[in-house]
């Protein structure tokens, strides 16, 4: 978040552009060049329309994985690698890997692309930026490589030397990013069962999800009591959370007969827990989401609009943004005045940036939902879930993203963009900073 | 809102109950009262089972309107007096009543009595509570009789003087207290274009939920630079969201053969005027409610969890709630650390009230649309809609309510009688108050 005095300091940026209107600018970039090599004859065994083209470079950029056409059957190797990238670049953020080039490159980095460094990681300070994004990197590459070596294993006999170690890639990319691109028609449905495919994609997703500091934090502070406020609340409350959505997942879908009711007793269990964890905001699912109970459904709805850490590839209002308003609400109940999370005392400034966060975000999907109610003629609970899933940057479909119209996947293609760049990123860069001195006496008006 | 000193005062109180914990039983007694009546072999035609009794009583108690039966031919007069009653008493609620009733006996009012009066009216302050409830008896006589006056010219020549005269009094006594009940099973829907109607009926509506205090503010500022800001905030915010409201469902639903598509151009404009201003939180309709748009659906939804005013016979969270978020929000996206409403301050205090309401409220309509999925087998869209009419005590309904399960029934029973009650008024009474007085240093966690 920067503060005007400091955005006033651009001079030498000729048009005055803030660093979020930058980050969209290059996201704006990535989408179009990414759209353009989708549309190539090379990259799809048949050919595509400008609009699926540009959805499918759009999800992967903004490592949702809604998508239109069955990614595995319609792209070629090449155009598969288009869509890699895409969400490698889109994942760890276009920013962070600006100035990885930059790095490698061996160039100062200047105050300017530090300041959108810090509006793209969401962090504090500036200082430190640089050496977060170069560890970003190495950790990330070595978590991944284990990843890949870990699912060779299962999918080298299944599928082949070649085809199963680029299917380990692919997965594993698409795991960590939170992207949930699946090169199966039925996304990992058919390894619902299998723990080593349940267990290295739900840790890729956890740890892709809890967020790059929260992981640096872990790896500097090595006992629970160094940790950062920051980092305790990501641990202890995606635990929780993650809990608690495989408990009721298990309960309402135990006796449905098209997810988990057919099921063996241990597949069963693998299914809940894997639907449990994915939906902040992954993507990847093993049971039919078109066919899960209504409460199952809402409880799916509730994750992806919660959705992953901040400073995390994935989507959605953020845990924290969640747990301080939780906080807030309960410190506000007992009556008190200081909202404590783990003996810290949480400011009103970052109760208030909580707030505005839900709020926009909780307008923007009822908006996104109204709209799409107009366009597409289909029952309500699967238009709220696509708008949801879009928003979060989840990708989890109840089977309408195949069946959207034209206006249908624009409206999508916007939501996603919109859910990636983040509610309060894009309202800061449409709001003006205003000067108002003016002190206004107290006014009172009566609430609920 | 009291505070925890002032509950501890309560010494002649010997099992220490709080205000809200008084008004809850007091509701408690007189839907017990209510639904025993009703069930009386005099109150119905037929005879109704004990779950319809009380699920009737429930409804008319907390001015909702739901009915799993249609009132006009199920009840004899009796019962129709009785559902009035229970209408008047609820509405006006049962701690004015008491008040009253003291005042009529010339008995003095006690502390006691007084702060139940002011958790009941949510008045700031002690004084001025019983001037306040002698004036809304007097205030609620005149505007009745003159609706009913009004309303008779439309009904007498219709149905005949002693028929006419009942239905205006009983439309008259339902709208009032946004109470949504009618006696024809069409609700007012034979009425779409009739300006008598529309006109009394909604004027009925707004005043009884702009909140009496703004009434009576009117009644004595006489200017507006004069009015309070709530006074102030209500009215404006009452135009500007009624407009926007009976815009938008014209623009949804001029085309839909179901609703509006079938009306002259005149009574469309009525149908848009009356279905924009009745879901917050009237109740009552003159198109078929099943047969809307999924957009205006969407639209009726919001409205009817926005609701009325504070100190009104209507529910939701409260058109004042709503609004300071957004003042609050816009706040925040513009950089400035203090909320300003009208040229007036709005306190943190009075924000995270919002806050607080908001998010329990929402928290409390997705529990109950979750639990309602798992007893209905409807689509997700009228079980939403039935759960929102149930907490903002609205009314309107897609057509759930008549086919509801037995337990589905409780939820929608349970749903009204918390929704009355307030979420924060509920929330108190739950929560203890607790002393803390470590103070913490403060903590960051990343948002959004
Ligand atoms: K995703
Ligand atoms: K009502």
């Amino acid at each position: 978040m920067l503060k005007t005095t400091e955005r006033k300091s651009f001079l030498y940026n000729p048009i005055k552009l803030t660093p979020p209107q930058i980050l969209a600018i290059l996201f704006g970039v990535l989408i179009i060049f990414g759209g353009f090599l989708l549309k190539l004859p090379i990259a799809t065994e048949k050919g595509i329309s400008w609009v699926d083209a540009f959805f499918t470079a759009i999800s992967a950029a903004t490592v949702t994985g809604l998508v239109t056409l069955d990614p595995g059957s319609t792209y070629t190797l090449f155009g598969e690698i288009v869509i890699l990238f895409l969400i490698q670049v889109g994942g760890l953020g276009i920013m962070s890997f600006a100035v990885l080039v930059v790095i490698m490159l061996g160039k100062q980095i200047g105050i300017k692309q530090r300041l959108i460094m810090q509006e793209a990681l969401n962090q504090p300070s500036i200082g430190g930026v640089i050496r977060l994004v170069r560890n970003l990197f190495i950790f990330s590459i070595v978590i991944e490589a284990i990843a890949v070596f870990l699912l060779s294993l299962r999918w080298v006999p299944d599928l082949g030397f070649s085809k199963g170690v680029y299917y380990s890639i692919f997965h594993t990319i698409a795991a960590y990013n939170n992207a949930g691109f699946g090169l199966w028609p039925d996304n990992l449905t058919r390894y619902v069962g299998d723990p080593v495919v349940n267990l290295v994609i739900t840790m890729l997703i956890i740890m892709g999800g809890l967020g790059f500091t929260v992981i640096v934090d872990l790896w500097i502070a090595k006992e629970w009591r160094n940790l950062s406020l920051h980092s305790r609340v990501m641990i202890l409350g995606t635990i929780i959370v993650n809990v608690i959505a495989i408990t009721l997942f298990y309960l309402f879908e135990q006796n449905n007969p098209e997810t988990l009711g057919a099921l063996s007793e241990s597949d069963k269990l693998w299914a809940a827990y894997f639907q449990g964890i994915s939906p902040r905001t992954a993507g990847f699912n093993t049971v039919n989401i078109g066919a899960l109970e209504d409460g199952s459904v809402l409880l799916t709805i509730l994750l992806m609009f919660i959705g992953a850490g901040s400073t995390s590839t994935g989507g959605g209002i953020k845990l924290t943004t969640f747990l301080v308003i939780v906080f807030a609400v309960i410190t506000f109940l007992k009556g008190k005045n200081e909202t404590i999370m783990m003996k810290r005392t949480i400011r009103n400034a970052i109760i208030f940036r909580a707030l505005a966060i839900s709020t926009i975000s909780i307008l923007f999907v009822f908006l996104g939902a109204v709209l799409l109610t107009l366009t597409e003629d289909s029952p309500f609970l699967p238009v709220l879930f696509e708008v949801v899933s879009a928003f979060g940057t989840v990708g989890l479909t109840m089977g309408l993203t195949f069946e959207l119209s034209f206006l249908g996947k624009l409206i999508i293609m916007f939501i996603m963009f919109f859910g990636k760049l983040g509610p309060l990123t894009m309202a800061f860069s449409l709001a003006r900073p205003a000067k108002e001195n003016i002190r206004y006496p107290d006014g009172d008006v009566f609430t609920g």
